[in-house]
C-alpha cells in the first residue's frame, strides 16, 4: 500500500522451547502500526549463528527495515552482533564509544568492567548506536537492521530510541465489527463487499468465546470516508 | 541433538498488525517439548498467497515437521489450504470425506452448508484429514505439513489429534535457576562451565523486574546426572 515495510527477528531459544512468551513481537507490531509502518513478516530463530546469518541477509533484502530482539548481552549465548555483521558483510570490534558509555555505567555502580561486560561493547563498523536509558549496553543499527534487546523493558526503550529516525508512513486506519454467528453465514456477502471496496482490507478472525462462535470484521486503509461507507454496508449485510 | 525438528508458520494478519497477541505458538511450542520435537523456528506471514507458499517450502525442506496456523476458515481471506497445495505440488479440490462432515454438522445445526463453508473442504490430493473434535472442518497432513486452525481452541484440539501420530524423540530434560545479580558478573565462568559440558546447552535469559535485574540461567540435554552436575558446579560458582 506504499508505506514502508518492515520485519522482526527475535533470536531466541527460550521462547522456541516454549519456557517463555514472546511480549516484543505483540509490542513492537502496535507501534509500527501507529506510525504507518507495514509489519509483513517475523521469523524466530535460535541462538544458531548460521541461522540468523541467513535470516537477516533474506529479511533485510526483502523489506524495508529489519528489527531484532535478543542475544546481545554479556554471556556465551548472545551471538546476535556478530551475526548481524556477517550478514552485513561489517567487521565488529569493540567500539570505543560503547566503551566508554559502559565503563561510566558500570563504575558508577561500583561492577567491574569485565571481559564478558566488554562483549557488549562490540559494534559493527559504520553501525550507529541506538541509545538504551534502561540498561545503558547500546543497540545498534547498521544498513537497514536495527539490533536491540530482548528483555521487554530495554527492548521498547530502544524501539522508543529508534523508531523516531525512521520515516513513517499514512497511519492505517481500521474499523471492526465483532459477530456472534458462525463465519460461514456471512462470508459470501463479505467477499462480494470486499471486491467492491478494492483499496480496503477485510479480515475476518474467528473466535469462541464460552462455546460461542463468533468473528472479529476488521476493514483496514488510508480512506476513512471509503471505511465508513464499507462499514455502513455491512452493517446492512449483518441485518438481512 | 538427533531429535526429530519442527518448524511452525503462522499465517495472521491480525498479528502482524498488533490487534491480536498470538497464543498458538506458545502452546505448540510447550507440547512440542514433551514430546521431545525440536521447534527450531517459527515463521509469522500475512494473508497473501505467495509468501505462505515460499514459507512453507522453505521450512517443509528444511525441517521434519512444519505446523500451520490460520487460514483455513470460510472466509474469502483464507487461503491457506490452496497456498500448501501449491507449494506441495499437489492439485486442490472439494473432497468427498471432508464435505460429508461437515454436511452432517451443519444438517444437526440446523444451519446452510453453503458454498462458502463447502470452501472449508477443499482438500488437497493425498492428504490426511486432521480430526476437528471442536468445529468440524478438518485440518490436514499432506507430507511434512500439518495445516490446522488458528482459534485456539480448535488449533490446541488438532494438534492434540495429530501429535500422538508423530514420532517424538528423547524427552529434552532442563534444571533452571534464577540470579539476583547482572549476567555479566558471571558470564566469563559461565562459559567456562559450558565449554566443560559439550553436550549440553547453557542459556542465560535476563529479565527485569521491579527495578532488579537478573537472569534465569537454564541447562539443557538428555543426561540428567549431566545436568544434576552441571547444576552443582553452577551452584559453587555462584556462591564464590
Amino acid at each position: 500500500m506504499g508505506n514502508p515495510t518492515a520485519a522482526m527477528l527475535v533470536i531466541g531459544d527460550e521462547i522456541l522451547s516454549g519456557r517463555t512468551r514472546d511480549a516484543n513481537m505483540h509490542y513492537l507490531a502496535g507501534e509500527l502500526t501507529k506510525q504507518g509502518i507495514e509489519l509483513r513478516e517475523v521469523r524466530i530463530v535460535s541462538d544458531d549463528h548460521a541461522g540468523i546469518v541467513d535470516a537477516a541477509r533474506a529479511l533485510s533484502g526483502r523489506y524495508d527495515h529489519v528489527f531484532t530482539s535478543g542475544g546481545i548481552g554479556p554471556t556465551h549465548d548472545d551471538i546476535t552482533a556478530d551475526a548481524i555483521a556477517e550478514a552485513m558483510g561489517a567487521a565488529i570490534d569493540i567500539r570505543e564509544d560503547a566503551r566508554a558509555l559502559l565503563a561510566e555505567h558500570y563504575r558508577a555502580q561500583g561492577s567491574e568492567l569485565n571481559a564478558a561486560r566488554l562483549r557488549m561493547a562490540r559494534i559493527p563498523e559504520g553501525a550507529a548506536l541506538i541509545d538504551n536509558p534502561v540498561s545503558i549496553a547500546p543497540g545498534f543499527t547498521i544498513g537497514n537492521i536495527h539490533v536491540m534487546a530482548g528483555v521487554p523493558t530495554v527492548f521498547q526503550a530502544m524501539v522508543a530510541s529508534v523508531l523516531p529516525s525512521i520515516a513513517g508512513g499514512k497511519p492505517l486506519l481500521s474499523q471492526s465489527l465483532r459477530i456472534y454467528r458462525g463465519e460461514g453465514d456471512i462470508a459470501g456477502p463479505l467477499a462480494d463487499l470486499a471486491g467492491r471496496f478494492p483499496a480496503l482490507s477485510f479480515g475476518s478472525y474467528p473466535f469462541q468465546k464460552d462455546g460461542v462462535f463468533g468473528a472479529q470484521i476488521v476493514v483496514r486503509g488510508f480512506d476513512g470516508g471509503q471505511i465508513d461507507a464499507a462499514m455502513a454496508e455491512l452493517a446492512q449485510l449483518l441485518e438481512a
